[in-house]
C-alpha cells in the first residue's frame, strides 16, 4: 500500500501535525512547540480521528512537561500545572474517549517519575503509544479482513475518515479495507462525503486515490440507494466511544447508515481499538455529543451555502445502538453481537492480560 | 404568509425565470424568448421542482409556437416542429412526470386548434395551468394540514425544496408546513440541506426565513438523530413521480429518510398533485433515475471539496417503496397506505370526474 500522508510526527523536539482542514488542496505540516497550540489543533480539527488525537495529545503532554520544567516549576506546582494541561486536552473534544485515555496515562506517568527524568520518560512513552497505535491498526486490519475469507469482488461502504490520517498507522475501518485490497478481494469502496466537514470527500478520497484503491464518492444521502442497488457486502466504520453495552458513538451519519444497513440486511461493522471503549458508562445514553458551530453547515471555505440568518443543529456525532451492530472488530479479535455480556467478556479478558 | 419569491412569471410575451442556482446569494430573474433557452434552464436547474418545471415547460411551448409561427411554419411542418420541441422538454429531466404531462397537454392542444389562434390559445392554457397549479397547492395544503387537527407544537422534518420556488403556488410539502404555521400549530421545521445541490439550505431555508417560520438547518446525515432526539411528529416531502403501486421517486435522500422514519415509527407523508402520478408504470422499479455530473459532488461554486481525480455516483433521485409511505396527500384528498389498490381507486375516481 502507498501510504502517502502521515497525520503527525515528532521531529527535533517539536510536534508536526498535518493540517487536515486544508486537505485535499494543500499538504502543510504545522509545527507545535507549546501544548496549548496542540489543544487548539485538536479543537479546530487540524488533527482529528479518535486514535490520532490520542497520540497527538500524548505528544502535547510531552510539550507541557517541557514548558513547565523550562519555567522552573516543580513539586506540587508542577503536578497542578500538569493536571490542568491534561484537563485542557480532555475538554478539547468531549466525545472521543481515546483522548482522555492517552492523556490520563501520560499524567499518571508524570505523577510517579522523578522530575529530572520526566521529559525523557514521557517522550519515550508517547513514542511507545504511537508505535502501539500502529501495531493495533495492523491487528484490527487482520481481524477485519479475516471476516471476508474466500470472498472476492467485495463492495464496501464507509463513512468519515478512519485511515492513516485518523490514526498514526494504517487506520481502523480503512485499514481493513486496505488489507482487503492488498489481498485482492476488493472491487469498490463507496465513500460517504461526510458532511459537514467532508472528511470522506477530502480525506478518505485522497487516501484511497493515493493508494490506487478503486472507489466512488457519494453524498451521505445516497448511501441507502447504494445499499439497495450496488450489492454492498458490508459497511465498515470507526468509532469515537463505545459504551459497556456496545452502543457506539461515531461521526454524525453513522446511525442513519446502521438503520439502512439493518433494513437491507447488510452486515454493519465497527472497527475500534480497546482504548475506544468506555467501560464506565453503561449505555450510549450517557455519551455526551459535541455540538459544533453553525458555520460548519452554512459555509464551505468562504462561500455561504445557506442564508446567514438561519439557525442550525450541528451535532458532531451520533450513537448507534448495539443491536444495529453486527460486530465490533478490535485488535484482540471480533466481538460478535455486541451487548453488555459480550463486551464485558472482552473487557475481563483484556484486563486480566 | 410572506411569499417573497416567485419561481417564474410571464411578462411582455417573455418568460421570466428566477435563477435558483445562485440563491441565496442573488435574486436574478432571467428573460427567455426562445423555447430552447427554457429547455436549458430546466436542464441546468435554473428552475426546478416538479410542478414548477411543468409550468415552465408550458410557457416554453408557447415560446415554441411563437417562434415557429414567426418563422412561417405551418401544416405538417409546424406539427413536426412542435413535436420535436415537446420531445426536447420531456428529455430535459427524465424523472419528473409533471414535465411530460404538461408538455403533452400543450402539444395535444396545438394539434387541434387553427394556427391563427394557436399563440393566443396556448398562452391562455399555460396561464390556466399556472393558476391550476396554484389552486392545487392550496388544496394540498388544506388536506395536509387536516391530518394534524387538534395537534399543537409540531416538529416537522422536510427534504429538498417543495415551496413557492418548486411550484407556482405555495408549494406541496412546504405548502402544508406553511399552512400549519398559519394555523399556529408549528413549533419548528427541520430542513435537510439536501446534497449535492443544497436545495434545502439554499432554497427552503430562504423561503422559511422570509416567511418567519421557525426552522433549523441540518445536514442530511443528521436527520436520523433528529428523529430520535427531537420528537419529530411527521416527515413531509414532495415527489417527482409516483408509480401505480405508490412507489415514489423524489430527491435523493428521501429513501433513507423513509427507512429511518419507519425505524422510529414516525409518519412519513408524500405531498403531490395528480399530475405527479404515472399510472402507466406498475412500480418504482421502472422509474428511470437521472444521474448527474461529478462536479455537483466535487465542487461547491468554484471550490473543490474532493480530489479532482475521484469518480462519483450521483443519482438525482431515489425510489421510496410504497410500504414505507404512511400516506400520499393530493389535491383531491389523502391516499392512506398507498398501494396498487388504493392508488387505483384514486385514479378511477379522478378519471371519472
Amino acid at each position: 500500500m502507498t501510504q502517502f500522508l502521515q497525520s503527525l510526527k515528532w521531529e527535533n523536539e517539536n510536534l508536526l501535525i498535518l493540517d487536515q482542514t486544508i486537505l485535499p488542496h494543500k499538504i502543510v505540516y504545522r509545527k507545535y512547540f507549546h501544548y496549548k497550540q496542540v489543544v487548539m489543533a485538536i479543537q479546530k480539527l487540524i488533527v482529528r480521528g479518535a486514535p490520532a488525537i490520542g497520540v497527538a495529545a500524548s505528544y502535547g503532554m510531552v510539550l507541557a512537561v517541557k514548558s513547565f520544567l523550562k519555567e522552573g516549576l516543580s513539586g506540587e506546582v508542577l503536578k497542578k500545572a500538569l493536571k490542568e494541561a491534561a484537563a485542557c486536552f480532555i475538554n478539547a473534544r468531549p466525545t472521543a474517549v481515546n483522548l482522555s485515555w492517552s492523556v490520563n496515562q501520560m499524567l499518571e506517568l508524570c505523577l510517579v517519575i522523578p522530575e529530572k527524568q520526566m521529559y525523557k520518560k514521557t517522550l519515550e512513552y508517547a513514542v511507545h503509544m504511537q508505535q502501539q497505535d500502529q501495531s493495533i491498526c495492523k491487528k484490527i486490519a487482520m481481524h477485519g479482513a479475516g471476516l471476508f475469507v474466500n470472498k472476492k469482488n467485495l463492495h464496501i461502504l464507509t463513512h468519515c475518515n478512519t485511515g492513516a490520517l485518523a490514526t498514526s498507522g494504517v487506520g481502523t475501518a480503512l485499514g481493513i479495507i486496505t488489507e482487503l485490497f492488498n489481498r485482492d478481494q476488493l472491487n469498490c469502496v463507496y465513500i460517504d462525503e461526510t458532511r459537514p466537514i467532508l472528511q470522506g470527500s477530502r480525506l478518505t478520497a485522497s487516501e484511497l486515490i493515493a493508494a490506487n484503491i478503486p472507489c466512488k464518492l457519494i453524498c451521505d444521502n445516497m448511501a441507502a440507494l447504494v445499499m439497495k442497488s450496488k450489492e454492498i457486502d458490508a459497511i465498515i466504520v470507526g468509532a469515537d466511544r463505545i459504551a459497556k453495552n456496545g452502543d457506539t458513538a461515531n461521526k454524525i451519519g453513522t446511525y442513519a447508515l446502521a438503520i439502512a444497513a439493518s433494513y437491507h440486511r447488510i452486515p454493519f461493522y465497527v472497527a475500534a481499538p480497546f482504548s475506544t471503549f468506555d467501560f464506565n458508562i453503561s449505555s450510549g445514553d450517557y455519551i455526551i455529543i459535541e455540538e459544533r458551530s453553525d458555520d460548519e453547515i452554512k459555509k464551505i471555505g468562504t462561500e455561504w451555502i445557506a442564508p446567514a440568518e438561519i439557525s442550525t443543529f450541528n451535532p458532531a456525532f451520533d450513537i448507534t445502538p448495539h443491536h444495529l451492530i453486527t460486530a465490533i472488530i478490535t485488535e484482540s479479535g471480533v466481538i460478535y453481537h455486541p451487548n453488555i455480556e459480550t463486551v464485558t467478556t472482552y473487557e475481563n479478558a483484556l484486563i486480566k492480560k
